[in-house]
């Protein structure tokens, strides 16, 4: 990487845990295209998992991924230990307020304390140009960009779409926890996310009224639980109550026992998107 | 600087709050000593005073600075205003646990999370090969060695002795703000301090006996209110009961109205310091 740096190069950095899938593709592809030297991180950060949640059991294949980054091309591949990266005696956390306090933070407390600090270090182990998320994980994306510019990070954040399966359902690690019929019931999260869509395009301005047809959407579908279903402001991810310019819709939900997320950007104004 | 960068120059960092002074331009002088393309900032940091303390009467003198700092050769001076360094929208801090919950920490409280997190936004922005700091700050010291290892940022931090005016008061910005009586009696913190390292280098192991011989010294002299006087371990800032190895003799007192703080590091074991 040093040879790429004096040769000019710039650096892209695709942060990950690892079992990678094709949404995963697309960030290093996203960082291939701008032509970067690319440098992809698997680290299961435990930081960012609470007591009951599932570090342990969260999906892991090294050698599989190993050889995706191979195949993607893939200029350098960091897998650093744990106890590498979280010394026992290390102190240091970096708390990203307000952003934090909604959505996933609200069932995940510690979570983004564990996100803003991890993604902290690798920025400074890796030194990136440039790093790539995707717009799955909305508010990470959202945390991180305020975390980077407020700490003022020399490195670009690039967002990349949510890649879906043919029937919409966002690629997520966590889909393989999926049985069959989890995996058919799955699909109402999406669908629920364009019928919101469907509702602000046609003029719905209310937020209540989004949700409440959201949440019939998803309670109609066997083996699920919501956890939040939310409008709120893209950049600071505060409830919108009166639908005027874009939002973010989002939404958690237990599928079986296997929690996901998903989200959709809306503009009433915009014709497209 | 980034013609010095591109030449190939290491950037030494002095980050100051300004009211520049001979211990100041001794951290200067490490730098251009380690052949450093030299950057000093000058920034009183509101986030590390508490709200009643002296943020408003904190000394300032930019032009006499700015001087100081062309007289010293100092290759670039960073002048950042309080609202582009904090604009509304900010929501990150850096917090370091632990280290910061004694000493200083217990008086101030989140002055230290003012400290880092300013310090982690400098460094970021002047990208820094080399940082130096005080000894006198001993505490700040260990907190931003701390983080910066934590935190895995690539800059080697690197500090100077404390420099002490000819009878023994370490040189502060506040010292100013002492009358000719009060100035005479603020001897008395680095007698404590002295009386304390022969104590201990004549085989006194007892880490009260230390603290009670240094308070009588300070409580003798007039005008003067001992915030702590504490026996600690250099790195984890953590009370020490039996002195045996190198030990941080630190504390804090009001002269009049004005908080100095001092320390001397003290290895019972060695001939030397």
């Amino acid at each position: 990487m040093a040879a790429a740096r004096r040769d000019g190069r710039w650096i892209g950095f695709v942060p990950t845990m690892g079992a990678l899938h094709v949404a995963h593709i697309s960030l290093i592809e996203a960082a291939k295209r701008d032509d970067t030297f690319v440098v992809v991180s698997i680290f299961v950060n435990p930081t960012q998992f609470g007591p009951n949640e599932d570090f342990k059991n969260y999906p892991r294949d090294e050698t599989a991924d190993l050889v995706t980054c191979r195949r993607a091309n893939v200029d350098l591949v960091f897998i650093p230990p744990v106890e590498e990266m979280y010394p026992p005696e290390s102190a240091t956390a970096v708390h990203v307020s307000r952003l934090t306090e909604t959505l996933c933070g609200v069932g995940r407390p510690g979570h983004f304390d564990g996100v803003t600090t991890v993604v902290t270090k690798l920025l400074n182990i890796v030194q990136p140009d440039s790093a790539y998320f995707g717009q799955k994980d909305a508010q990470q994306l959202a945390v991180i960009r305020r975390m980077v510019r407020d700490l003022n990070m020399p490195i670009e954040i690039l967002d990349c779409p949510t890649v879906r399966e043919a029937d919409g359902l966002a690629v997520s690690s966590r889909n393989v926890c999926l049985n069959k019929s989890q995996r058919e019931q799955a699909t109402c999260l999406y669908r629920a996310l364009n019928e919101a869509k469907t509702l602000i395009k046609s003029g719905q301005t209310d937020g209540v009224a989004v949700v409440d047809a959201m949440r019939q959407i998803i309670e109609d579908a066997d083996q699920t639980s919501i956890e939040y279903i939310s409008v709120v402001d893209p950049a600071s991810m505060q409830p919108v109550k009166r639908i005027e310019r874009r939002v973010l819709i989002a939404l958690a939900a237990r599928i079986g026992k296997t929690r996901l997320i998903d989200n959709l950007q809306v503009d009433p104004r915009s014709r497209l998107g």
